[in-house]
């Protein structure tokens, strides 16, 4: 079973555990939907998990149906915060939605809602080196973005000494490295990344004048996000006074971690141990719609693993167990969601 | 007085000297012939020093005019290893010449010729620096070209554990701090320059799956140049072990170090010393047209200061001091040649 886009799983979990309520002719005390998001990667439309921000909303459906098609290849990840080209399409998601028969008119609101449950596939590594098959998602990472620009001097690389140049790749390499180290720094739950990174004037045997990067940051507590955050904006300032050139550091985004619903986590947990798997609690690195969602209505997920980790690409790919284990898993949940949320109405909770 | 073209400076030096020689009357033992070569620069059509290489042997004429317009901007330095773009015109270096008349249809070989002196511009910063205006220059540094490709593992910056990536990028940071380092520990006589470097996929949320890069080394000496490739392979395949990657070398160039004759040196050297110069020795770390001729004559160089070590860029620029500092020791320079020209060929060595 191989889903070429990572939301096609969950949906696919969910229409499962439907059907076996159904010929179960199971009654839950709570009526239970499945959602499919529109745009949730925002591969062709940013801003990405754009169903799940109306719902939540963070964002008016105007607004999502607005967003122009993107012209060029798609990209992993948080899509709204990277354009690939200047080019843009006169289709926008509304017009889109439209050609296909998709622009649906009614209105959902989170009022309606006392839990969500979503699987997903890990889009990382983890599950499927530790051998085991499910997970419960505690929450999402926090995530900033800084673009740092340096400016150092082109020279001429055959006669301008070592001594008195200003390189600003030569910088750039240093802070690189020092991000890496500041990720390594926090085993397990820290994650530091330049993705990108440009030289110019981009010529063998010229000194690079400036070189412009990012710097991706994530951690599962907004504190220690900041403490990153700090470290890497040092780094930069360390490294441009050693080589002698010039820094400028631009936060472009900044997310706040996401920590799910306790009662959701329990039912998934519940679930994991009732099909005699191993507890495992897990924080998300990527961003997913039960990250809008939980905004608004108590939430949480399930992890099933991937192959090799691998997500947002053709290698993508998970086994026929891990996806019966991840539906039965949703299924379980559903259900001791269904009783702890009556448990807890009786709190006054609900 | 300032030279958009650094070829400029060395001809208007060189029609100084004929007027003078002439306004006064002086006859030289040898004649005086003064050239401006074609196409020094091969900003427009590669190699560089067609018209050098031509009269050296080491391109045939046939070849030179066939050399194709490069589409888009000029770049600085060894043209002719580094096309900017793909597109290429239908005009031709002989096509361009033969379009503004400057087609020459006469044969000129070093057989003609007993020595050849060139003035420059230093194109590096030190003889401003040191408040010198004169330098005779000993040789032209050895040059060796490194292209590197790191290959690594893509994966999602979010979810993909520190400990398990295989960064390209990380990699190869680790080596442009190496390289600036294999320079550094040869003070004042070795270059190494990371010029150009590209990430793929370039996303900011994505551990980068590769990186390309250049490595270009200098030093005046071939077997210290060959131990600072050795020194850049070593620390690429170090890098790779340590960051899980895979690297490829590929030594795209190398030019051995050219050393300037002795007696055009001294004649050089003599000249400096008449104006009341204090005597300063250099290697020019930029390749010259000098560079080829001396595979053929007795050939030499001397240089004057440039503003800021500044060259190949609009901001180029010398004063008239130096300009006229530069002109009368070519010429007492092109006399003590023509005196030792004597002298060695009553010593057989003419």
């Amino acid at each position: 079973m191989a889903g070429r886009y990572d939301g096609a799983y969950g949906v696919l979990a969910g229409l499962a555990v439907l059907r076996a309520l159904d010929e179960a002719g199971h009654a839950t005390r709570h009526g239970v939907e499945l959602v499919d998001w529109t745009n949730e990667e925002g591969a062709r439309f940013a801003p990405m998990m754009g169903g799940s921000s109306v719902y939540a909303g963070r964002l008016t459906t105007a607004e999502a149906l607005a967003a122009p098609a993107r012209v060029g290849a798609a990209r992993v990840g948080p899509a709204h915060a990277e354009p690939v080209g200047e080019a843009r399409s006169t289709t926008t998601l509304g017009s889109a939605l439209r050609a296909i028969g998709w622009a649906g008119t009614d209105v959902v609101t989170p009022d309606e809602h006392v839990a969500y449950l979503e699987a997903h596939i890990e889009q990382g590594p983890l599950l499927e080196a530790e051998g085991l098959s499910l997970a419960a998602v505690t929450g999402v990472q926090g995530m900033a973005w800084l673009e740092v620009t340096i400016d150092g001097e082109a020279a001429h690389a055959g006669t301008f000494p070592m001594e008195s140049r200003r390189d600003a790749l030569v910088t750039a390499a240093d802070v690189v490295a020092r991000v890496h180290e500041i990720g390594l720094a926090r085993p397990g739950v820290g994650r530091a990344t330049v993705g990108r990174l440009a030289v110019e004037p981009g010529s063998p045997n010229v000194v690079p004048s400036r070189a412009s990067f990012t710097v991706e940051l994530r951690h599962p507590e907004a504190a220690e996000l900041d403490t990153m955050l700090d470290e890497a904006r040092s780094a930069v300032e360390a490294a441009a006074d050693a080589r002698g050139t010039r820094a400028s550091v631009h936060l472009a985004s900044r997310t706040d971690p996401v920590t799910f619903s306790p009662v959701v986590r329990d039912a998934v947990g519940k679930a994991v141990a009732e099909l005699g798997h191993p507890p495992r609690e897990m924080v998300s690195g990527a961003g997913h719609d039960a990250m809008q969602v939980a905004a608004r209505v108590p939430a949480g997920m399930l992890f099933i693993p991937c192959v090799g980790g691998i997500s947002h690409a053709e290698a993508e790919d998970i086994t026929p167990e891990w996806a019966i284990a991840g539906a039965e898993a949703l299924l379980l949940a559903v259900l001791a969601l269904d009783d702890a949320l009556d448990e807890r109405a009786a709190e006054g909770l609900s």
